[in-house]
């Protein structure tokens, strides 16, 4: 049930590099899955929360160069951006957005799972669980207003929100395509995507680990509404009104309702799933794996 | 999980003020959720039952003046017709619709609730839930002739049929509309709502409390087919046909097979669920709240 | 949940001789639910199995005439090549196809149900299962390539599929249409088919044993992709090379993360599903419903 690969297989890694190589011309292209992020060293916040009292809506601007890839730091401030306005009586509703171009997140960062030790393998899905729980389980409205693209850790971010505004652009793709590098979503990444898109389209959307344009993303059900780039905040922004407009605590119970036996299903099984994350991750062939992997991300940017 | 009101709400109030405003002019529009139904003190029944014993086929008109609301005596009259003819084994199909002009039904009554002992307030609760038990698992063919509005529990007991037809008629709406008033819909209108329109919609639809024109309802599933409303009564009988076509035993079984998860749930948790609700509406703030909306229904009336 | 019928029902039968009395002009249309399939006295397989090393996949095709009736010889031989191909680590998809005419497999062999002895028929019912159990947690990618009409039998192998192909042909048609016969779906039918295209349409779709045309089944999602009929192999190839640049280890993960439920729930009612069956197909008033029938196949093809 947890997160497993086979980047030891050659077509995983043939489909992998033609696909960095057929997206090294024209628009750069985000890595799908995992992504080898530069180190933040500076002292710039991972997360800019902008929360207007007026009209009780934060908006949460994802500012992690280049790329807004989920490492323990990224998870760890997010996190602790979200429990605070979620403790915050004033604070209804809540929009993620990017502040990187052409990406909203893509994904879990590689470089927290390579030569680490089982401990803090452990700590980091620990915290990306705990992103997966705060998200779902929020009493604030959530938007998210997705203006790039959106694979794998990115699109699961996205998938635990009320509502999904999509930047109609062709070139941004979104989905949880995991397996495409050899891994696997685990079970709360896939009840996620089978709530939004059904069993059906979750069942090829992850055995193909299948990437969407935006518009067969609104066709399955994974995006709710394409906008105009420009617009996509400000469309975040009026719809979010709408949902205001419904009584809180009616809402809140309501959503609780149609999660609750999701949520539950992971916080019974938490350490579990924990348990098979670092067994899987720290197997010599899954590191060796990885190390080519890397190296491979360093060649192109070299 | 019981229905649980937040009637105290501003924008509850705000926007139901704003919803009644919006209508006064024009067609008129039903009260969508709860009905203060002029007490019905003749002798008329508020169900009539017309019994074709060639076709075996009974139509259930509602006359329940003005809009059917669902009060304790309406919802036993119903009861009471719907089980006559569940046991007599000539009838194999009920077709429900509304004798009153533009509303299928509005939904529970208000009245119902407001004032009433703890020990009242659950006989009304456990009728609404016998209506559901009675229609849900009927082994008629049971087909919706909405020809008119249908919000709350009127939706939910359209929901509860084999099939819906819905009068092609942009004035009507379709709903389980509860949380615009910051009321909650319990579990077990939610299940019949996901089983209908699956869980994606079911969500959005319980969260924003949405009422659907006829061409939306259609999209998302909530109704199988629109006709012109002169027509929606004869295609019911015309449906109706085809499904008495199928062996009654296998589609019985069948029936039974796809509806008995659901409505187990309930039978295991129907006390649990009734002090659920009475506890809830008992409560002094929801009994003020209730007071100042029956007061606003009546100065409009005035 | 079994198996059940109610042949001895009139419409059942009025219905059954109509259907077959309208197909009796123009291009012959394959018996729904069940075939008396001439005995295959020859020693020609009943399946040909062409595997290609250079690819990995398999390409197994039906050809017990005249309608791939899923008899219990069919069964045993059809498994026994699965599992073979199973065991095969080179072999790494499954194309299920059809050699007779207008047919992928017309389902049950109504032979194996009349005269027979309860052991005989809990035999039958156990190799049914067991090609449930096979094609549905099969580590292979398996499309079905259906090149003709797909009722009942037919139509749940080609749902345990990845991915289903079928011939744009309105002639064609498909859909687990056991009750038009009086038959009743068994649970497993049921669970493959919603996990195919949701509650509601396996709700309507049994019920009322419909039988889908082409395009009826692409809209509700019961085939992926409709083709020209002399591309349906084709067609087939392309999609299993897409399916087969996912590494297997991260698809088979995937895969069985998704069906693991609905497997399960079989193998652990696996016995009373076949007591449910014998005790039912074994009565007086079964066996006579089948005599009669049969008798009237007889009429037909004399």
């Amino acid at each position: 049930m947890a997160l497993r690969a086979a980047l030891r297989s050659r077509s995983g890694f043939s489909s992998l590099l033609s696909h960095w190589s057929s997206c090294s011309h024209g628009t750069v292209r985000v890595s799908p899955v995992l992504v080898a992020q530069q180190r933040n060293n500076s002292s710039v916040p991972v997360v800019k929360v902008d929360f207007d009292q007026s009209t009780g809506v934060a908006v949460l601007h994802m500012q992690s160069p280049p790329v807004n890839s989920l490492s323990l730091d990224f998870l760890t401030e997010f996190c602790i951006a979200v429990e605070k306005l979620e403790m915050d009586k004033s604070c209804r509703g809540l929009i993620l957005t990017s502040s990187q171009p052409r990406v909203f997140s893509a994904g879990l960062d590689i470089m927290e799972m390579y030569g680490k030790s089982p401990e803090r393998c452990g700590v980091f899905w620990k915290a990306v669980q705990e992103m997966w729980l705060k998200l779902y389980s929020s009493n604030m409205v959530t938007i998210a207003a997705i203006n790039g693209s959106s694979p794998a850790g990115g699109c699961l971010m996205s998938l635990t929100c009320d509502y999904r505004i999509m930047a109609d652009n062709p070139r941004y793709s979104i989905g949880l395509n995991e397996t495409q590098l050899g891994i696997v979503a685990p079970f709360w990444f896939k009840d996620t995507l089978a709530n939004t898109v059904g069993h059906r389209h979750a069942e090829m959307a992850l055995e193909l680990g299948l990437l969407y344009n935006p518009s067969e993303a609104l066709n399955i059900g994974m995006v709710d509404q394409l906008v105009p780039e420009d617009q996509v905040l400000t469309t975040a922004a009026q719809t979010m009104k709408k949902w205001l407009a419904i009584p809180d605590h009616a809402r809140q119970i309501t959503k609780s309702m149609m999660r609750k036996p999701t949520i539950e299903k992971l916080v019974s099984k938490r350490e579990a799933d924990i348990q098979n994350f670092v067994t899987f991750i720290t197997k010599d062939s899954i590191q060796k794996s990885l190390r080519m992997y890397i190296e491979m991300l360093k060649k192109r940017k070299g």
